[in-house]
């Protein structure tokens, strides 16, 4: 959420906006881009899901188009965000304004964070995806359909379980969890199975949040509902008391899960507000899952246009790391440019040392702290740039922000840095605001110079994998394994896991595995506490520190501020 | 479900028989009904949800049509079911095919038993509604909508309690469970909060099924957003340190509750396989609920067509007594005629005085076994004509039935009890198999006899309603307290809910309180352990004996069975 305009008068709030804006149905607007009335499956008038057939007409068209991709990540964010999405969406926006053929593609919001401290999530102001409260709630159901599936394959294991079977599973090495689209902090730990022999067996169970699910990954990497079904037949929820694993497929629930997702699985397309496709699809947090959206929905997108704008989530030491090194590389796309989102009142939060808690303290601190704050900036620009692609730095100009403050970030940029960097105010203004910046960004992708690789190779052993991630973009001296990280290790290579990529587990609020250190911290060790399989997905997971798999509310939750009147119109919502 | 016809070699399965069948866009099916283009909000082309204004407009419309309301209800069931829905859908079917203009509805299918023992639940064969896997699966996502909001409210709540609040919640006394759809029985009972201080306070917690939470009871009694938000804030969710009920309106849930419901509470439209319209809307389950669909469908449907025919779950004892105590009292209508459905089956299970494990053994049993079986329907008439209604016995007749049986049965309804009584096998031949039987309804209705009224009155103590139904409609005695019963008397009645109906919440595989007591038992007392008030939806509930809000899945669930294909083709879901 981008605070509203001090300057002009207060500008209407994004759900204003929304209303506001009369929206083109939704098989009108995607017919130029090469999809008809028949190739959708409507929810509403706005809303489409788009059916595998068209999915895999609009591949083979791919193949025929320049395939641009534009990756739009941003550096270590303060509690409120730096307007990633705004970006990608006002992004979008500009480059049909300025004449190119666009498409978007986004992540799905979670309603855990959207009760929670968040709001909504489906841009801001005049660059947001619309209808931005379906998206915001229940939208398609996919976010819904992912947990029913997940508690299905729960249900399921325990039954198994405590009916006494034959696969002979050990009650202390179950590795699935339950899942919650809900920032609830009591289900994070919890003890199921009690009140006596018809309550099942009783066990610790935890709870996740859905978007950290391994099924949300799966659903994200798969391309088609063939492979969908051969990830989740795949997917491990438990050991055996050899230490084989227990697959979704020996539990006999692969098809009732694959059933339960074969509409979850089909890309969701919507609008913006200047009306460009938008595919909002899949939303894996990039702290404890991959975070970007689906590969179908990238994959259809090449086929409709010739640039694809899509985001990760969080900083380019998450999101944008496991996009360059995971989702590239299992999903063979090549980026052609990267767009690092700024701020200014994100540099005085680093220039500042701030905690979250003083984040209102803000506009207080000066131009020094905007100076202060750039080795945060330049740490992020660097480790973009050792992925081989052109880098532009936007500055997501907010309504407070001084010409002196802004210019610090763009001169630093140009003439410190050598990368190319513009001034953002599309939450103000659409594609008027982003003009210059989609200028950049065509210029960055006609250049050429991308020459895209990812840090490591699939050969490297789990621990150089997981050193190099360390060293080269955290920017930690190396790595220290603790509690049965190394046990884990030893398992999946045994497991035959080897040569799977990492997707690591970190904190969002720092560089580091420390959420208090601002900057960009040096002289410390990454500990690693546990590595785990996502079989379905194709990648290992690496827990640092303490990742919250589950949030929770805070004292003064979004959802308390949030209202609906008898004729249905929604306030607090943003 | 029914089993697959034997005789004349296997019938399709219901899916089969559903993807044979070509529908007619939604939009043009309801349109002779009164239903314009703009009035309904899609999910696909087959399935909409009615809009408000619609809504209203149909209310009024309803006054000056006949509003003839014909409720399918049961004998006590075996394991299978005895093809309620398929008779109500049948029926539905049918009193279009001779003439008379009728709407259906009925309850929404719930996951967890989807899964678990009784795959679909969308009627069969050649009476049910379209489409069966869209509604057996997500439909509209009202099921999900009801789970997240009920989830809302348990975080909401405990991020009150572990943050310190100025409520004063006392711990031991929360009464908001948490809800899930799906057969888990390790969620019954468990601990939440652990894991130190950042995890919440621990606590004991329930989960239940969604169908049985309140807030699915208050969106099936609300009559429009405005009233659903009214009903939301009034729900207890806990009590203070004195006793007093803290309500989601304390804990600043309302707003985001009810705007999460903003689409489940409109009622969903769906077509048979014939092509009469249906509403399928709100699933609250009738041993452990209210256990009929909305208010607003049925509000809905009179002002479209002359009948409407309902279902409520299970035997005269759960949906239609609650049908006929508590949801004709607040909704102001007033049947015309109930329809009963029995079968050989179900007859040759009392007579046999049967354990559900031993139901496949039903088929060795002989007209004798029927014979003694007639006790249980027997009891049930006596209990719907208590209400002043004409009943209409309907022998849903399966392949394997002789006349000789059927004629047992129908010869018994006519010559002994005098209530009309007719075959039916809408199962297999849809309309063509249900003209006896509808005809028998019409007569019922337009014989104009009924005289509807409840058993009991609002100013009835809350012993004297609970006394009235177990001794009027379930055989019993009379009543004992236990546990905490008394004292949850008292306290209701001190919180001025002493004029609220009753809802029992009882055992569905007797008449009695005893699932092993078949036939219609006399001798025993029915047990009360506890009372509670469901203060959104507007009444109490009183639990008997061990009845489970949370089912478990069977050692051989149905989702084991079920699959799908990588072209999209569902099987095993019936």
């Amino acid at each position: 959420m981008t605070p509203p305009n001090e300057v002009d008068g207060p500008l209407p709030t994004d759900y204003e906006i929304a209303q506001s804006t009369e929206m083109e149905p939704i098989w009108e607007l995607v017919e130029p881009w090469g999809l008809g009335l028949d190739d959708l499956q409507y929810f509403g008038s706005y809303t489409a899901k788009v059916k595998h057939d068209a999915i895999d007409r609009l591949r083979e068209q791919a193949e025929d188009r320049p395939n641009n991709l534009v990756l739009v990540t941003g550096m270590t964010p303060t509690p409120k965000g730096e307007g990633k999405t705004v970006t990608t969406v006002g992004l979008g926006q500009t480059l049909n304004h300025i004449g190119e053929e666009a498409m978007i593609a986004i992540r799905e919001p979670s309603l855990g964070p959207v009760f929670g401290v968040k709001g909504g999530a489906a841009g801001g102001g005049r660059s947001q995806v619309l209808p931005m409260e379906e998206i915001n709630l229940h939208f398609t159901g996919d976010l819904h359909a992912l947990t029913s599936a997940h508690n299905l394959i729960a249900a399921m294991l325990d039954a198994k379980i405590s009916q006494g079977d034959e696969l002979d599973i050990d009650v202390n090495d179950v590795s699935w969890p339950r899942a919650i689209d809900m920032n609830d902090r009591v289900l994070r730990e919890t003890v199921v199975g009690l009140g006596g022999k018809t309550g099942g067996t009783p066990r610790e169970n935890q709870f996740l949040l859905t978007a950290a699910s391994e099924l949300m990954a799966v659903l994200c990497m798969a391309s088609g509902l063939g492979d969908l079904k051969e990830r989740v037949a795949r997917i491990i929820v438990a050991y055996d008391t050899d230490g084989e694993p227990i697959t979704v497929d020996d539990i006999e629930a692969t098809g009732a899960v694959t059933m339960l997702l074969r509409d979850a699985i089909k890309p969701n397309v919507v609008q913006t507000i200047e009306g460009t496709p938008a595919f909002v699809h899949g939303g894996p947090f990039a702290n404890i899952a991959h975070g970007t959206n689906s590969l179908m929905a990238d994959k259809a997108a090449f086929g409709m246009a010739d640039y694809l704008v899509t985001e990760a989530g969080f900083g380019s030491d998450l999101g944008a790391e496991k996009f360059l090194n995971i989702v590239c590389r299992l999903g063979e796309m090549e980026p052609n440019a990267v767009v690092l989102v700024s701020s200014v009142r994100a540099l005085k939060y680093h220039g500042e040392n701030m905690w979250p808690a003083d984040y209102d303290d803000i506009d207080a601190a000066g131009t020094g702290a905007v100076e202060r704050g750039l080795e945060n900036l330049d740490k992020h620009v660097e480790n973009l740039q050792k992925f081989g692609v052109p880098v532009v730095v936007a500055v997501n100009r907010f309504p407070d922000d001084s010409d002196e403050e802004v210019n610090v970030v763009l001169d630093h940029c140009r003439d410190e840095l050598g990368v190319a960097a513009a001034e953002s105010t599309v939450f103000e203004n659409g594609s008027e605001g982003g003009v210059d910046l989609a200028e950049r960004v065509v210029e960055a992708v006609e250049s050429g110079e991308a020459d895209y690789a990812p840090l490591y190779e699939d050969e490297d052993s789990i621990k150089e994998k997981i050193h190099t991630v360390a060293t080269e973009v955290y920017g930690a001296d190396g790595v220290k394994y603790t509690g049965g990280a190394d046990r884990d290790i030893e398992r999946m290579e045994e497991l035959g896991f080897g040569d799977f990529p990492v997707c690591m587990s970190k904190t969002f609020h720092s560089l580091s595995d420390d959420a208090s250190k601002k900057g960009a911290p040096t002289g410390w060790e990454l500990e690693i506490r546990e590595v785990y399989p996502s079989a379905g997905a194709g990648f290992l997971v690496a827990l640092t520190g303490d990742v919250l798999t589950l949030p929770g509310l805070p004292s003064d939750p979004a959802a308390a501020g949030m209202d609906i009147d008898a004729d249905g119109d929604i306030s607090g919502l943003f």
